[in-house]
């Protein structure tokens, strides 16, 4: 346990329990770290004046306190416990423990925020084989006091003493069996007398003890499971996926029971203050009539909605709370109104009536669908509730991922036939193909198809784009695969690891299904999934709400957004988008293009600098094309061009076939070819000869590209298109004298071109990446050579980690399991390292040039708690791939708007 | 230039010329950096009463002004200079471009440090038309004043007009051809005036402008070569390599002439004042009765001996000098004894005999061999002129290096094959073997073998233990072969790329010169040469000298010293040279083992950790007598243990052979084999699956290694022995968690042998390698679980650089070219960036343990440069491979001075 100890004389003043009713109310919402969510907000109800049953919260601070004392609690909390339970006993006119008026007790956990994993409820608290008689007394119904009893010591031996459910629910279904009746309903009172007679048997056979009958004990019982609960390993591993710290601690909140199921004039209920799914400002819920609320949630029968419009809608026969109850519908609808305009936000609420007597048992902000969650945002600004500022902070920025892609329609009945990594969100059906020519090939002719590889390499760029999907058997969410179609916007499924691809035979197995070429399958890239056959797909579209709430985002934010982008198409979906710019513009894509490929390679192949010379010519004005089209697009906003950057050898075959084909088409004996590529075969590419190494090796490349870009500027600005601003990036830089001797040649080349053409200027600025750790640890001195920095976060990351994120799959889920990495540092910043190296770079940085303009072109661009902290460090812009561009506007908003806060 | 501008003020009164004489002296030794190694010496002689020719120094401040200002130079100098000449006439009697009697004036270059690749000197400066008449005048010698004047005008339009000296040799050549004499004696007095006639004729041709004869004209010309100098690529680039700062600037000397070649009472000589090649106290040098300074260096004339003893020595039949001028050489042992009490060092010396008069024309620190450095270091301790730690700063701690290996006779004939790089010093000869296994076989028979492989990997080694050399034709210093070959201590030649080596036929091929298997060589690994056939060895031996020095080392290093040893034998030579301890025990290298390596492939292909467990069960005896042995040799010395680094690929056979020879012993099917080694490849196995990340995902392996360990403490203990100071280490830490878990796991394991043992205690420590940039950034974090931190800068540096040590041979010569990594960054520590991680890790480990203990096991454990910058850092020890242990003894004793002086 991290947290820190109270000193000894806060202990001895510390108030442990804090009281809610309509007698005496001591908390708040404010009070959530104190009193935990569900604590803080039955209090805050109880100040608003609504009929909250009586009870209280023990604090989180007694959470911290037990942990630090051996599992022991402060002296004066029983004392302070036992007044609180007066307060109670005044309020509800009953006794806790009293054999003729008992007061009966709920117990449940509360932490500030919900937790799965932890200990949730016991119901009935305070029932013994006494004061049963006096619920029965009371109730005038012995079936339910007798339900009631058995119900609590079901649930009180399986939370609080550690016994199965199960044992419980066979004697109940043995019962049942030997009775020759199937519902509980049909159980007597008789028969629950009986039933509680087994359970408590039952208790006393595994713990060697009887049950509780001391309804203190009982009592404190609960509490300490609480306490425990929070410490399960269920709820530490909770803790580390989700980063909340262990030292928050847990509350516990003690409440007068009533009861939805003391007969027809008692019922309980969930709802919603609006439409959870689509946002609309409707009342929305749902009750049963006679029940507890677990027989809601257990779905054994069906429930009655709230509103007639809510059964006329759903076409139910059941009659409406605003038919059955209509005073108590009308004062919920007052609570309703009173709680949205209080809290400033949907409420998913809970509530009981017993004896036709309404009592709140909780409220709090309602989960809801992205599209919900829009609509809920922009509507409440205009009605004038909250301000567009609150309105960005209440979308999950994550969560418009969904919107951005076609899905599968949720109520279509599909086949999965297996699980990978949801690489790429969206959904797509096409036939499968195992090979990127093939899928180029098959969708000219129209067909749309799904491309299944091993894995992928940059080779198979024109077939991933020619697909519709794409799966791989291998590699983890930012494998080479995952990361190109998400920047595509191609759904993926990778590393589904059950497929066995044969591509001699062109199928694909999992387990005894067989899967050929040509095959219909659906994959479903946000689960992950995969379907046989065609599945019927839902286009999402964006809608008005959408589009406010992003121009409200883009108000706020102050980084500006660029896309990494290497073609005219992917340029076109950025801008769609709302990109500002290209942050990345990767040249060595440009190379795999069928018509260049060869030309490259024959570049590769050449003995001396006059055949490479030649073979760059042939390149260049490919080159210089894709320039400028991509500047006819991107027309007066920034791009980023990175010269080329992998190692010479990923262009070339692999495969013997591969490798006679070029010898052929090149007129070379296929052993040049071999020893070549022989010859170039790195053990550590991604720490190998490439990156501004190749440009400083063979300089006439870079000169070829640098060329290239000039010349299409030039040709551009002839067009009268505005320019855009051009940024000429050097990747892998390493050393001060790296980037200058680069940014001499470029100086150079531009001067030459700009000398040759009609124009007397040509503005372009030369920066760097900082992907590499002593690039940022000597940030001050690369910075006298570099225009501005473009932070190269996952290489970055993956040099300072020592993890190539090719390879880390065989050991990073185990990894996520033991919360070494809760969160994939390939996809959120580690913020300790990488973002330590990253702020190192900013300040020394700016240190030599304060006006050092700073982005981020990573895979961590499009990650909103990175850019929260890219905005933090004080980054100019981020860029992501295309399709993230809307989750990363709203994150940059948002992340402005938290850092002005904490400012 | 990056030197700082003089502000104006200081410009103004600043003294840019220092007078060296009889009369007049203005500088000391002292002022080496303003005046330059031969300036200040020069001064400091004339300090000594010594006999100089009079002259002047220009300062280095004046380069830096010449540099900063357009190659101009400030106002006041003229007249400084006028007044500096003046002097230097009324010493000589004689006047600057007098025609009657001339001063002639020598022009030298002087940096700091002596550099190659710069002007060097202008002899006979003052020379002209009219001034010759003049010098013929006075020495009443017409031969020696044309030859004079010739002398000057081929030197100054050499090395002041860039007019190449080819040129003038021709003219003299085809003199002497058509008049058919062979030597230059033979030339008369009138020839050499045609020639100097001829030589005039050639400048004005060349250049459109006669051979300056004003002499102020020639002196400002030879100034300004001499600052010209300083930045040509050649001095450029030398700097670069002795990382000598561009700032530093040279001095120029101007001294008037002294003549050793006016006849038989003159001479010219150079002499040390020790033996420089075997330290003997003796004075040792040679002169030529009537010669110039350049004579001696020509080795035209066969040089006589100083010493009558030298003389006899050497069996010369020329006098020596003691015998002929028996005045001069007294004074001249006066002078010897004068210099080496002042200087307290070795010296050596320029003199010339002018009409039987002494001049000293230069002193400087004698150059020697190793052996040399040592003798006299040692002798002048027990002289008293120097103190012991003085007499550590006097040996190059590399230059040890040749001392501990074989090196080849270097009289000996021998016929170069190729190169290669020097990747591990010392000779072997021996029959050319192509794999590990039969090098093996070999060697059990007795053969003397040198193993040839294109590269080597992990499952060579045992073939390279058994081989007395080895050669590889790919990889570079920091190979897997240089790196084992220099911790065995196998000569070494790396990356001999000229050789094609063909497995399948046994040979290898160097142009057309086919070497069989079988064949005899000899290698020279401190030169990367390979010859044919057998080349005589000098052994060296490690005399008292050797020994003495390195026990006064030992008595002032604060850091300690450790080696980095696999195996009992490795440990005995380190203990041999001196070791304290074991710094880096790598484990796996006891996994390659003939009788183990079957038993880890089948750990490897286990399906399931039953299968895994039983495989580690029959390792485990295996892995405890390593242990078990190792700590029998190294007793109470401290042993740090690595668990498991290397991922595991590297155990698995890579060829289809080997895989088929492992399915059959194992009874698997290949295809087994075939598919675990597809899986388990990696892109990047440097940033893979190794190192804890294997010990977290394969618990039981390292269970096994910690089990090991105790097991072989708790023998070891029952023997009696002492037992070492266990120091368990976790390789690849990325997390504080990581170390969190194995630590946990260790303590477990240690606990639970103790427990089962007689034993009550064991003490260990467990601590981690700090060799990802990350671990060093959150040092602070793993010095929680961490009782020692061992920096692996390989490692850091490959991460930090972004750099693979197996790759870069591919473009490193070229970044060394360039000047981008001057010194090999595997070499020597990137104190800017990988040191910089090393001080912050340090700096934050101390903040949370102020007593951690800091030590380093990579390659730069052993390179004194990095040495001196751990000393810096406050590291507590460095460990290196066997053979380097004496180098990083006295490195490690030199930095501690160093460091001592600068606080």
């Amino acid at each position: 346990m991290s947290a820190q100890a109270l000193p000894k004389e806060q202990v001895l003043k510390t108030k442990w329990v804090y009281n809610f009713g309509n007698q005496q109310t001591d908390g708040s919402a404010e009070m959530r770290n104190l009193l935990g969510g569900k604590g803080a907000n039955l209090a805050e109800m109880c100040q608003l004046g609504l009929p909250v049953p009586p009870g209280f919260t023990i604090t989180t601070e007694l959470c911290t306190y037990f942990y630090n004392n051996d599992a022991s609690y402060p002296a004066e909390l029983k004392e302070q416990i036992e007044l609180a339970i007066q307060t109670i006993e005044q309020e509800t006119n009953a006794k806790f423990g009293d054999n003729n008026n008992p007061l009966l007790l709920s117990v449940r956990s509360g932490a500030r925020v919900s937790m799965p994993g932890m200990m949730d409820t016991v119901l009935n608290l305070g029932l013994n084989d006494k004061t049963v008689k006096g619920l029965i007394q009371k109730s005038g119904d012995a079936r339910f006091g007798w339900d009631s009893y058995r119900r609590f010591i079901q649930m009180y031996s399986d939370v609080v003493l550690g016994l199965d459910h199960y044992m419980f629910e066979d004697i109940i279904d043995t019962y049942k069996r030997r009775e020759n009746i199937t519902k509980d309903t049909d159980i007597t009172a008789y028969a629950w007398k009986e039933i509680v007679i087994e359970f408590k048997n039952l208790v006393e056979q595994e713990l060697n003890k009887p049950f509780p009958q001391d309804v203190y004990e009982q009592l404190w019982g609960a509490i300490g499971a609480v306490f425990k609960s929070w410490m399960v390993p269920r709820a530490i591993t909770y803790r580390k996926l989700n980063n909340i710290p262990e030292s928050w601690g847990t509350a516990v909140n003690v409440q007068a029971m009533v009861f939805g199921n003391m007969g027809d004039s008692c019922a309980t209920g969930v709802a919603f203050t609006r439409n959870p799914s689509t946002g609309e400002n409707i009342f929305y819920g749902e009750y049963l009539i006679n029940a507890q609320g677990e027989d809601v949630v257990a779905g054994i029968r069906t429930p009655q909605h709230l509103t007639v419009r809510g059964k006329e809608e759903n076409k139910s026969d059941l009659p409406a709370l605003e038919e059955v109850m209509p005073s108590i519908f009308a004062k919920l609808l007052e609570i309703r109104e009173k709680l949205e305009k209080h809290y400033k936000d949907m409420q998913d609420i809970e509530f009981t009536i017993q004896n036709n007597k309404l009592y709140m048992l909780q409220t709090r902000s309602g989960k809801r669908t992205t599209n919900a969650a829009l609509k809920i945002a922009v509507d409440m600004v205009k009605e004038g509730l909250i301000s567009k500022k609150e309105a960005i902070t209440r979308i999950s920025a994550e969560s418009l991922d969904q919107l951005l892609h076609p899905m599968l329609d949720p109520n279509a009945k599909k086949e999965l036939l297996t699980k990978g990594l949801p690489a790429s969100p969206g959904a797509a059906t096409g036939k499968i193909v195992f090979s990127a020519d093939v899928a180029e090939k098959l969708a000219k002719t129209g067909e749309k198809v799904i491309l299944a590889r091993i894995e992928t390499s940059p080779e198979d760029i024109h077939g991933m784009h020619a697909a519709k999907g794409i799966i791989t058997t291998r590699g983890g969410m930012t494998s080479h695969a995952a990361v190109v179609a998400r920047g595509m916007g191609r759904p993926c499924v990778a590393g589904a690891g059950d497929i066995q691809i044969d591509y001699q035979s062109q199928k694909m197995t999992i387990g005894n299904i067989v899967i050929n070429h040509g095959d219909t399958v659906t994959i479903d890239g946000a689960a992950g999934e995969l379907y046989l056959g065609k599945i019927p797909m839902k286009e999402t579209n964006l809608s008005g709400d959408f589009e406010t709430l992003m121009n409200w985002a883009d108000d706020i934010r102050d980084m500006a957004l660029r896309a990494n982008a290497d073609t005219p198409t992917d340029a076109l979906v950025a801008k769609k988008f709302g990109a500002e710019g290209i942050g990345l513009c990767r040249t060595e894509h440009m190379f795999f293009e069928a018509d260049r490929i060869l030309n490259v390679r024959k570049m590769i192949l050449a003995t001396n600098i006059e055949e490479r010379n030649l073979a760059l010519k042939e390149l260049e004005p490919a080159q210089q094309k894709d320039f400028t089209e991509l500047f006819r697009v991107m027309e007066s906003m920034p791009v980023t061009i990175r010269l080329l950057d992998p190692p010479l050898h990923e262009f070339l075959p692999h495969s013997k076939k591969e490798m006679s084909e070029l010898a052929t088409s090149l007129n070379r004996d296929i052993s040049d070819i071999e020893n070549l590529v022989a010859r170039l075969k790195e053990s550590n590419p991604m720490l190998g000869h490439r990156g501004c190494r190749l440009g400083i090796t063979y300089p006439e490349i870079y000169e070829m590209q640098v060329r290239a870009i000039f010349n299409a500027a030039i040709t551009v600005k002839n067009e009268n298109i505005a320019l855009p601003a051009l940024e000429i990036m050097v990747p892998l830089v390493a050393t001060e004298e790296e980037l200058k001797i680069v940014k001499n040649m470029i100086d150079k080349i531009a001067n030459d071109a700009i000398k040759n053409s009609n124009l007397t200027e040509i503005p372009y600025m030369v920066g760097t990446m900082i992907e590499l750790p002593r690039a940022a640890l000597i940030a001050d001195k690369i910075a006298k050579s570099a225009e501005f920095f473009s932070f190269g976060t996952n290489d970055l990351t993956q040099t300072t980690l020592g993890l190539s994120r090719d390879d880390a799959g065989s050991f990073l889920p185990k990894y996520h399991d033991l919360g070494i990495w809760p969160q994939d540092p390939f996809v959120s910043i580690d913020q300790k390292a990488v973002g330590e190296l990253v702020k190192i770079a900013t300040q020394k940085g700016k240190q030599t040039k304060p006006d050092i303009k700073l982005g981020i072109c990573g895979e961590h661009g499009g990650d909103p708690a990175s850019i929260e902290f890219f905005q933090t460090v004080g980054l100019n812009y981020v860029s992501c791939s295309p399709y993230r561009v809307p989750i990363a506007r709203l994150a940059a908003a948002q992340a402005k708007l938290k850092v002005d806060k904490n400012k």
